[in-house]
């Protein structure tokens, strides 16, 4: 189903600009992704083979690599040319990230991730739980090997934060009385934290003064958090094949994601006790995911979250203001548009 | 069921010994301990009311804090007398321990943990993933503070390493053909790298020269082979009330460690269907866990287990022999003697 409501958001980039600027941006650091998907594989060895077997699961599985490539670009606006701290860092992010997918599929109990089998329906809730871990670890062995204590801080505050991010949510499922407030947290826990890690690490592996680090740690953190907005829009509106997940998922799960807030806020008692039916007492039939997404749309919850989400994505653009303009920041810029555009 | 046979082993020390050995070794760094103590609840705070809940419940459960005790002990054998570094080592090595046994209970589906509900069960599994997640990360954040690179990169090394031994515990896991070396390699991965790292970050911490690091490192690798070989025969050995977690889990599980590896090697054409049927194929009926433990008396598993475990600890104890007598170096040679005299 697609999210039509969009049309009507101030989103003006349409899909085509939203991939050429996803193109634009890989080809800009090509030999660094290359170089940084080269270092994921050889260091997700081990002598325990179902290790590698999942982590190659996970590297055949794709994703884009949005925040390696986070890393990657900002190291290149900052002016980083020598040297290969940039990809190790940005490998490392990537395991930091591949852990929490295996720890949330077994938290949610998803059975797709990125369109393929997930790693806990193929290999079990055990493995993933215990390769995922394994990936955490391996990725502070590589920020050692950096040797930089700025880098590890960054990424051990941003990986706990990711935790308190992912318990907050598990304690608002299933309850709509949830706020606002709780799911802004949620998200940029989840999702926020290490969206600014990455952009931030890019920046001081190009020794950038203090103000673009964090000019830079900014632009990632809004990014996340439209990005997020964005995934849980699409949640409901996307199809299977666009979405390489399930869809509905959230709905299924009882998450209390922005489109669900607004459409509670703005409903009628009978529509109450529908979200409460459905999110709280998790009593659905197959009627009720349609029925969801109607109510959704005659909320014009969907168009709200784009527009939040847009609202976040311009802010993360007057992150960059404090960069020259060339290739690099257009193409960081372009990574907003990319996010937005997925809602189309 | 008392370990009856564990009396015709090498063993020397007795109960009181080994119960005298923790408490002169808990009096010896008693402030440290409690400093120690005092920082784990203060660095399990998070704004997320449920971390520090899980957190509590962990901590209020006990356990004997064998690992920050002997980071604490080296640290004081090695001279160390200025500073809380020590202090803010240990907690963050009781910290990676609690992750892992939060992810360990989840893993295992475990009722009991220490005497009381695990946190599983209590909480739930997905709390228990992400709680595990936090004080991981958490870990590392406190690594960060102290500011070592060294002390980094042992512990991401040995937190890596456990969770190698925890993977290759669960494809060991229901195969009677698995070997003693697959055996050695788990329980070195998941318990005796974390005991090694325990006594060689004391070490660093003190400025001990390199061999004396070395000696540390390999009394705590040596110590912790032991503590496993006797926790996996007590698995099968002790009542429920001084192991503090249900007997049989191991069994339950269908867990190969040495006590069924042993009784199996030397066992009939007849046993080994009773080992494969259970085991492997995990059907079992309520006679079945007697006989196993019947089996391993008549093969004096329980014996040969404790007995190579004795083995360990003299090795661990010559770790011990680079640095000269008094109080610190009784009390890390009485914690050999603890951990061996848990069998009587």
């Amino acid at each position: 189903m697609p999210l039509s409501e969009a049309q009507s958001s101030p989103v003006t980039s349409n899909q085509a600009t939203g991939e050429d600027a996803l193109a634009a941006l890989m080809s800009l650091v090509a030999e660094d992704l290359e170089a940084c998907n080269r270092l994921i594989v050889a260091r997700m060895h081990s002598p325990v083979a179902l290790i590698p077997q999942i982590g190659a699961h996970i590297v055949a599985a794709g994703g884009k690599r949005l925040r390696p490539l986070l890393t990657l670009a900002a190291a290149r606006l900052g002016g980083y040319s020598e040297g290969q701290r940039h990809v190790a860092l940005a490998s490392c992010i990537e395991f930091i990230h591949t852990a929490t997918l295996l720890h949330d599929d077994v938290v949610d109990e998803s059975a797709l991730r990125r369109g393929q089998a997930s790693a806990n329906a193929l290999f079990g809730n055990q493995a993933s739980v215990l390769v995922g871990d394994f990936l955490f670890a391996r990725a502070f062995e590589l920020m050692v090997e950096d040797g930089s204590l700025e880098v590890l801080g960054i990424l051990s505050g941003a990986s706990a934060t990711i935790a308190e991010g992912e318990v907050l949510q598990l304690i608002t499922q299933n309850d709509t009385s949830s706020t606002e407030e709780q799911y802004l947290a949620v998200i940029e826990g989840k999702t926020a934290a290490l969206f600014a890690a990455s952009a931030e690490v890019g920046a001081i592996v190009a020794g950038c003064p203090p103000a673009q680090q964090k000019a830079l740690r900014a632009y990632g953190h809004n990014l996340g958090v439209a990005f997020q907005l964005i995934d849980d829009a699409l949640d409901y509106s996307a199809t299977q094949e666009s979405l390489g997940k399930t869809v509905g998922d959230d709905f299924r799960e009882g998450k209390i994601t922005l489109p669900v807030l607004l459409a509670f806020q703005r409903g009628t008692a009978e529509e109450r006790d529908f979200w409460r039916r459905t999110l709280e007492e998790g009593d659905q039939t197959e009627a009720d995911l349609p029925r969801a997404i109607a109510l959704m749309q005659k909320h014009h919850a969907f168009a709200d979250t784009v527009g939040r989400a847009q609202a976040y994505g311009d802010a993360s653009l007057a992150g960059l203001d404090l960069f020259p303009d060339g290739e690099a920041r257009r193409a960081l810029a372009g990574i907003v548009a990319f996010c937005i555009s997925r809602a189309r």
